[in-house]
């Protein structure tokens, strides 16, 4: 930390209350990682008990498939024994799954849609951690308004975390942010001609 | 690619060949999310039944104990109902779990003992993905031999992945390796005096 630099936090906050902050964190950059980061941090949400919302903000349904049966494997686990918490997961490549007619939607509109819902979602605090996936996609083709975003996650009451993922994240979401990790491709096998495992690469 | 790099991939091998390939994952850097994302990894290997091998080598008993909570559960519902695949995890921290008596046992020594066993487990095909957490940890310091262990997994069998992770990683362990990422913290809050908070830090 740089001398001279105020903290942010309160001072006048006790040691439980500050481990209580809520946090907008970041995974952005070229490199592999930004998405399995954020649910590999869902895994500890999870340990935790809490309700935690995946919003999949990519066209592909076919992403993420090991992810979103491993997490529903683990909502059944919570359902089932108690254990942990409830996971719910919307994906926007088939249609957010509360929606029931989309083939008339374009992609602006599901995206808005999305963010409509996340917005009464957190309103509403129904979950403790919120994984918005490859969110910054959403943002750089200005289907949503930043400013907006940023100040609806700065009202947000309560505890409720916020992982945002993605390329290319704007530069004022990164400066809101509290915890912001860049992800580096240092090497990749695709460089050499390689293809894509399952398991591996999705 | 630059152009007139010739693949490395052999020509020959079929697409099916091609996305069997066994890989050595690296995730490095001073950033956040190089377990994370390696854990992320691992719930995707177990949506495809892979068998998963988790070795976690630091010392504190009490790191990763979110993923460790999560991977058991998952680990039970393939037990129970045949989704996915099973997972193995050994914590050097409170001794490596196939260990009876530990306390006698110097850090340098445990280490030696869970690569043993790491060696064991890849000559008999054990495990399809095998997470050598913090390992660079152990490879910095000395306690194995770089040459030693690059030589093993060179000659491993079969198509059995092994992610590594960890600070400062050594050079000759990244030329290597087929996968390689940096996770950089461009901002984090105990920067500005904020705390550690269960469920994002462990």
């Amino acid at each position: 930390m740089m001398q001279g630099t105020p903290p942010t936090t309160d001072p006048k906050l006790t040691t439980r209350q500050l481990r209580r902050q809520p946090r907008l964190i970041v995974n952005t950059g070229d490199g592999k990682g930004k998405s399995t980061a954020a649910f590999g941090m869902a895994l500890r949400g999870w340990n935790q008990g809490w309700s935690i919302g995946v919003y999949q903000f990519v066209k592909s349904p076919n992403w993420r498939t090991g992810e979103k049966a491993a997490f529903a494997a683990l909502d059944e686990v919570h359902r089932q024994t108690g254990q942990g918490g409830p996971v719910e997961w919307h994906a926007m490549g088939a249609g957010w799954t509360w929606l029931r007619a989309t083939q008339d939607v374009d992609q602006t509109e599901l995206a808005r849609q999305g963010w409509e819902r996340i917005k009464q979602q957190l309103a509403e605090q129904t979950h403790t951690l919120y994984v918005l996936d490859e969110f910054s996609y959403v943002l750089a083709n200005g289907w949503l308004d930043v400013d907006e975003v940023l100040q609806t996650l700065a009202e947000r009451p309560g505890t409720q975390h916020v992982v945002m993922t993605g390329r290319r994240m704007p530069q004022q979401v990164i400066d809101a942010a509290d915890l912001v990790t860049e992800m580096t491709k240092l090497k990749h096998p695709f460089d050499t001609g390689a293809k894509g495992q399952a398991g591996i690469e999705w």
